[in-house]
């Protein structure tokens, strides 16, 4: 069956909470999934949205999405695109669907102008990481994210 | 001397350039620099700005800076401050720029309702990773990020 890719409408927001929490299970992060319809719906749909979805369909099921937002490479001062989630249903694995998310990203990155898309990899997602090299990633080994958050993000900025 | 945070104008770009410059000169990697003034101009002041600026003076004199930008954290369904560059120049360092520079990004989160603060680290910056850790940050040392640019994005993308 052939994969599709289409941007996501307000109708699919349900869809993507469900996807969203059966990636937190994956990643053995759903603890901290606090996520609500009303919230998912601001952020990609409201008035100042702030991230974008491709969903990927095969047949008339979903088998995955990619949620994703542009970010700023000051060293080509140039607008790239970080893919926050990519994320394929176990029973649709192995069809091409993260393939052809990638690839959608990839092609939106260059119409839009941007020099980069990026995404990060949880260090112990072999078969993740092989699939993306085969891509021609590149790990940015050199560098480590700093997150503040909670009551840390509260203090930082009292 | 009190440092003073205020946003940037137009009139900052070609000093912003100049801090881009010196910042990619310390972490080695100057060779990636090909961002130009009207490249940096419409990034952060034309019709669809990608990323903001926040600029540290000490007196009359720009001490430093912070480019930043929103990104999504889909298991909070909210967004937050993502800090591309943090840099105070090598004459003002030791007098709380930096400190002033990310209180004013953490304080600008809580405003926005943002649910995180983050950016990346050089691994070997151990003065700076010391002095976040110090702040409350977090390192996520189980991610690594993946990058596609140039030819690799080309042949993704085609």
């Amino acid at each position: 069956m052939t994969v599709r890719i289409q941007p996501a409408t307000p109708a699919d927001v349900p869809m993507i909470l469900t996807l969203i929490r059966e990636l937190a299970e994956f990643e053995r992060l759903l603890h901290e999934v606090t996520a609500t319809e009303a919230q998912v719906r601001e952020g990609l749909f409201g008035p100042r949205p702030s991230a974008e979805v491709a969903m990927a369909r095969i047949g008339d099921e979903v088998a995955g999405f990619a949620l994703y937002f542009h970010n700023f490479s000051t060293f080509l001062a140039k607008p790239g695109i970080y893919l926050e989630d990519l994320y394929v249903r176990q029973q649709f694995r192995g069809q091409g669907c993260g393939e052809a998310l990638l690839k959608h990203l990839a092609r939106t990155a260059l119409e839009r102008g941007c020099g980069r898309l990026e995404w990060s990899v949880l260090d112990w997602n072999q078969r993740a990481i092989d699939f993306y090299k085969s891509l021609g990633a590149t790990p940015m080994n050199e560098w480590t994210t700093y997150r503040v958050t909670g009551e840390a993000l509260r203090t930082l900025g009292a």
